[in-house]
């Protein structure tokens, strides 16, 4: 079996590790968690590596350098999943990365830096409502008040940790000293279209976009749907629309700008009365946090312009605002030029999601390759990828690993 | 006390006699109706006529004619309410009717024709979810079928008029000769702000707009509103915007159209996802059929374009179609002239709405008066009527008798 094969086989593997029969879900400590991470310290024990696990539960496979006193090169992604989630998003980081060791390690190969595979407790933060908790506690940014926080059956996140077998006084010990850290790289499927349309299995991630989240009403008017003149109305729903349109409109112009109404409610919500309110959610990512932040100002004028000129009330509220976090431009360029082994032509892209290498790069330089995903399909079972373009992946972070090595 | 001022204070003593403490619910062979339609008879006794009750309950007060074997002029409307209902929409007809009759009595008056003021038992539908009842049993529409219905505690229809004195097997002689029948004229708030806005008190109907509600959806494809680029979409809500607006400017260019999406549901539904699908109903009414279904053909057309466009699918479902009922140009011209006397100028407008009188104008005749209303609200508490507005239609019935008097 290659090794693009064991790590499908290995991703498969885990997708049958779940808390929810019939369905794969996989959160933050949970029986499933535990199960998971036993088997990949597991492969990373055959691949050479020796297994710890920190205090929030991130499971750590260590290949030594091969020279006392290097510093340490960080591999990673996450183990835990969404509810009723794909096999992919996140394993995929963690398999190859241990299949990448594995390589190094039945050639007998070391390297001027030490490798660590961090398979992440947390990063979609499903149980808590507070993602990247794995990637937080390494990088020193948890916040203890988080422990007392609740899940759904009222355990709280200190009990979890305790019980998965973490520690919740010590989170602070398994932060990582920055001065040991020579960098972070994670695989990660796209989960969006962009390399399926372009043909490409890989693509170099320049950045991590910012977010503004807000939450968005329209106060009209109700009425009567049959008395009530078209010129004498106040809808809220119509208003609500132009704005929609608008937002799709200021998005397509802006190059790298993603903006999207996810959720919309009209009430009173009755076929025959005229939508007195609604409220809308909106979502803008870009990379460029101050044409973000020029996005979200034009947005919030045009929904005032809209209301005026309707007679109705705008109401913005931003309930998110989350920096951009920009790729290490050294390291995106090994991984680019590893990338030109197998690709002829390198395609770099923004990252809309959020990802662990976000909350690493408050500690050292990251870098983020991107595996083509099946009709760009995420949070879903029907996420999928083909065991050649693991395969690209694979050799691309191999290659990656020995170019930095000739440049430590 | 003015004939306008007891018409006031009665409306407000009918708006004490509610299903549901604190609120006015009345509905159909309820309790609250039985202690109405004993209120009502009283007050019909007290202006001249002999009562009696239908076998749907509806209460119908004769006044004589001044001749033997003289037709009958029918003026009424109904005494059922919406849930938390205003005390006007259907009691301003009843009641204006009774003073109408009232004034004749007192003066002696009888007229070449016999008068029978209807107080209809159901025109809201709220109980058994199917509208008009007591016109429809008066106009020979009613489907017996409809008896086996059960509201919401179970009860059945028939069960309920039996409850209530009525009698479900002998509808069918309740129904009105039409030979006999000279026309009908019904006073009703407008429901609308157009007296208001031209600031006249009462108003001409031309008709009744006939009705299409229809259930559109649109079917995009769900993604990642981080990951997935503007140009790679296919969102539903974006398409439904666009039809929402194309909706609202047909129906603005449209003279006497009214188009309205009331209800619109987007799913998965999160501020982070694409929006999949968009469930949205609507609602167009003109008095012309078919320059409304003109407007539909025009709609579903405009829905495809913008579905092929954006590569979605759009569903179209039509839920209802419902034929314009036009007011008979006599009876309203006499209105109008008895109106002339109280106003500079008299304002003729369509209903949006749906009344008695639409369902009546099957066996006869029909014309109506709209009253102003505070602000063009109905259904709802705040409901409103002046009592010099009152003044002006009493005013103008009488004159409207009068009138057709001479005529006959």
């Amino acid at each position: 079996m290659s090794p693009a094969e064991t790590v499908i086989e290995r991703i498969h593997a885990l997708g049958q590790i779940s808390d929810e029969p019939g369905h794969l879900t996989r959160t933050f400590c949970s029986p499933a968690m535990r199960r998971a991470n036993d088997l990949v310290a597991r492969w990373m024990v055959e691949a050479g590596m020796s297994v710890r696990e920190d205090a929030i539960g991130n499971l750590i496979g260590r290949y030594p350098a091969k020279i006392p006193d290097a510093k340490t090169f960080l591999l990673g992604s996450h183990l835990d999943t969404v509810r009723r989630a794909g096999e992919f998003d996140g394993p995929l980081g963690v398999l190859i990365a241990i299949a990448c060791v594995e390589q190094l390690h039945k050639s007998g190969l070391r390297l001027p830096f030490a490798i660590e595979v961090v398979a992440f407790s947390d990063e979609e933060g499903v149980r808590y409502q507070c993602a990247y908790l794995g990637s937080k506690v390494m990088a020193g940014k948890f916040h203890p008040a988080d422990l007392k926080r609740a899940d759904a059956d009222g355990v709280s996140m200190a009990e979890a940790i305790s019980t998965f077998g973490g520690n919740p006084a010590r989170l602070k010990f398994s932060r990582a000293n920055p001065k040991d850290i020579l960098g972070y790289a994670e695989v990660h499927i796209e989960q969006g279209p962009v390399l399926e349309k372009k043909k490409f299995a890989v693509g170099i991630v320049t950045g991590i976009a910012g977010q503004t989240r807000c939450r968005i009403g329209f106060f009209g008017r109700a009425g009567h749907a049959g008395t009530t003149p078209m010129r004498l109305r106040k809808d809220a729903l119509c208003a609500a629309a132009e704005f929609i349109l608008g937002v799709e409109r200021l998005a397509k112009r802006m190059r790298g700008m993603v903006a999207t109404v996810g959720q919309i409610d009209a009430s009173p919500g009755a076929s025959n009365v005229i939508p007195a309110q609604v409220a809308l959610t909106l979502d803008v990512r870009h990379r460029d946090d101050s044409r973000r932040h020029a996005a979200d100002r034009s947005l919030k004028r045009m929904a005032r312009r809209i209301a005026r000129k309707r007679g109705v009330v705008a109401n913005w509220e931003v309930i998110q605002d989350t920096g951009a976090v920009p790729c290490s431009p050294a390291l995106s360029n090994l991984l680019a030029q590893a990338a030109r082994n197998y690709q002829s032509k390198v395609l770099k892209l923004p990252s809309g999601a959020g990802h662990d290498a976000a909350v690493i790069a408050s500690i050292t330089q990251v870098a983020m390759l991107f595996v083509r995903c099946r009709g760009g399909v995420s949070h879903h079972p029907d996420e999928s990828v083909t065991t050649a373009d693991v395969r690209v992946a694979l050799s691309v972070l191999n290659d990656f690993l020995q170019l930095l090595a000739r440049r430590v």
